[in-house]
């Protein structure tokens, strides 16, 4: 346990609640110190609580969010990767709607010469999260202990985890008390949250997809742009080779929203047969992750080596590999049919014909909860084989009757139900909507 | 216990929480609903903690505030006196060093024919709260029950007792826990705090003493004013009859700071004796308490009577009374030497010559603490013999080596220490320094 700093001994934590109350600063042995102590139960929830919402309130200074990040990933145990032959890289997403882009670049990067340890949660809402989806793979097993994980990296170059109970353990006490008091929307919390896991996993190299929009945490790219910009000063701060990406989150990622469904994407994906946005995605993260590993001297050459990598079917065989090594079945790579599929698949028709102006990424999001493809809360079992296959994004054109979406579904009446609410996201108009741009904002 | 609002069966404490964090209101039910479901332990203190910090945060409108009071005093019994023939009146003071106001006040009003019930804390500071020094008289018992309480009320006019804890126990538990979460010095939680107490003593007038400056807890006239405001609306909006005096509290009131040191300075007032600082306010909240009462036409004619009441001794007797009703030896008030006294006094002396610019109350309260008159923590043990008397006050001359104030000691050492504290509240200048003015400022 951290030793109590100065000025803890002499006012404990309301001194340091007051501070923080009146626009101060703590530092990093004042921050250490709450986080060891809130972990050991020294300090008590609600004065931790008093605290969070003061931080809330008046935020932290770029050093102040620094030193809680490294507050954090001090209450555990650190990965070091400096041992192999391969640059470790790392990369975080603010989370969205059928945003399947680590189980593509995760093989993708590994086959392009990096060492990629993804460590993911499961979330809460619309679908499962990263480790939800790959438990869709049967027999793959996510829960590798620190020593397997080691081993694993060491022998093929890549691991596809869930966040180890030994890394940042503060984190999630942290967390868990946020969500009961308030206190979740704080950049500053947000920005260390995130980071402290990323510098505890020991990659050198990280980077960051933040969304905005309907479907994003962050509803404007104002505020993705500012946590993009704290995440990537936090990064900096302490060594790592950090860029984040700015991409919007106003309709679902690819086709499919749901965790069998989107495994199946991923591996159409790495056979070159997935959607043009989540390829577009997968190759301007890819990207900046080649350059900062220095695995390809400009972006040209770092798009290009991404695709080739693809077209051989070197990244597909790298996933076969990722999943045999986790116990998985491999040949779902070659026969996504052994994936789990839904007893139902109804068609969700257009009403009238148009033009798909929007495909409301939080509503489509809502209707896979509704199949049952995602929690309401934490003790929520999912069902692995249901969710949505979009038929139509933006800017296709539809006639009346056609189909506008699959529901994969347990039940017809969960279909229709779910139908009725996913009709809701679609909007159709008699004009064709504006091409949207397909650049993507880059911060550091 | 009170029934769940809507909002709260549809979101829980955290959607009041958010809700008071971007500065929307909570209204009674909401509020009442925190309260009764803190005291009953179904709410968590780290959401009350939250919601406090929110609170301290975003301040509350009036109308919250008056509800917040109303939850408060919902959370136990209400006393009504509306069965007297007396009108009952009460006072509060924001609290200061050497304030012994209610003691004399008591006596006086119930003289003058109002009923006086004025229930007060212990407090932790400079000096005992009222209770203590009161319980440096003899036997005095300042614990009564709900139903002695009224029956002494009934019979001689008056009580001075205790916190009964059967009233608002909701302000003890918030209490305690703003207290260890930085979140004291909120407005709205002070004003509701007091008032809700006042609300539930059932009085139909209160007079409130805001006190400003080194020695209080409001530093300056700006936020006193601010909050004697929030609390005279909070009691017109409950139907009471309110009044605030703002009043300085830059050197002590009176001369004395100490628990059985204040009780004599008291017989001394009600003899016709005691400091004019202390008399002047003991007749501006006296005469506010008869205006509001209905017992004096008007301003100059409530003066005179309350200092009719003290020439002619009935003050003085009806002190006596009430210490004899109270269980404590009523010679007291014509032989204060039976109250306890220190073993050492000693003198503390000026080392040059030149006129009292400042006695500073708040470094005077510090030297008292030191002799152990007041309490550092909830569990440190009085002694009610010790404390200061200051010989000279601002605007006196005074010579080199002539005696500046005395220090009522238990041990010499104890003395010596005090007095290098309290050396630092004087200050002495070559220049007599202006004439304070005289007036207060009145609220409501």
């Amino acid at each position: 346990l951290s030793a109590a700093p100065e000025s803890v001994r002499a006012g404990g934590m309301v001194a340091l609640i007051e501070r923080k109350k009146r626009g101060g600063e703590l530092d990093e042995a004042e921050l250490r110190w709450i986080c060891d102590g809130y972990l050991s139960g020294e300090i008590p929830d609600y004065q931790v609580a008093a605290w969070l919402m003061a931080v809330r309130w008046q935020g932290m200074s770029d050093a102040e969010t620094l030193a809680l990040t490294r507050a954090l990933e001090g209450t555990g145990a650190t990965l070091d990767w400096g041992g192999l032959e391969r640059t470790a890289v790392d990369k975080h997403s603010t989370g969205g709607v059928g945003d399947k882009t680590s189980l593509i670049l995760v093989p993708l990067m590994t086959a392009a010469g990096a060492a990629f340890v993804k460590m993911s949660g499961r979330g809460l809402g619309h679908t499962g999260g990263t480790l939800d989806k790959l438990e869709s793979i049967p027999g793959f097993d996510v829960a590798l202990s620190l020593d397997a994980l080691r081993a694993q990296v060491r022998r093929i170059g890549c691991a596809l985890v869930g966040q180890s109970p030994e890394l940042v353990p503060g984190d999630g006490a942290l967390y868990a008390l946020r969500d009961v008091t308030g206190t979740v929307d704080s950049l500053p919390l947000i920005a260390s949250s995130i980071m402290s896991k990323k510098l505890a996993a020991g990659a050198p190299v990280i980077v960051l997809d933040v969304k905005f929009g309907s479907g994003a945490f962050m509803r404007t790219i104002e505020e993705a742009r500012t946590l993009a910009a704290i995440m990537v000063r936090i990064g900096e701060g302490a060594g790592r080779r950090v860029r984040a990406v700015l991409s919007p989150m106003e309709e679902p990622l690819g086709c499919t929203v749901g965790n069998a469904l989107e495994i199946r994407e991923v591996i159409d994906t790495l056979h070159g047969r997935g959607p043009r946005d989540l390829w577009e995605l997968v190759l301007e993260l890819g990207t900046h992750l080649m350059l900062l590993a220095g695995l390809a001297a400009d972006e040209e050459r770092a798009r290009s080596r991404l695709g080739e990598l693809r077209d051989s079917g070197a990244g597909a065989r790298c996933f076969a590999e990722l999943i045999r090594a986790q116990g998985g079945d491999p040949r779902v790579v070659e026969e996504p049919e052994r994936l789990p599929s839904a007893p139902r698949v109804v068609a969700l028709t257009a009403p009238e014909a148009g033009w798909v102006a929007r495909v409301d990424a939080r509503t489509v999001g809502d209707a896979a909860l509704e199949l049952g493809a995602g929690r309401r809360t934490k003790s929520d079992v999912l069902d692995l084989s249901v969710g949505i296959r979009l038929l139509a994004k933006t800017g296709d054109r539809v006639e009346a009757g056609a189909p506008l979406a699959e529901l994969h579904a347990a039940r017809v009446e969960d279909a229709e139900r779910a139908g009725r609410a996913l009709l809701e996201a679609y909007r159709v108009e008699a004009e064709p909507p504006p091409v949207p741009s397909a650049t993507y904002e880059v911060v550091g």
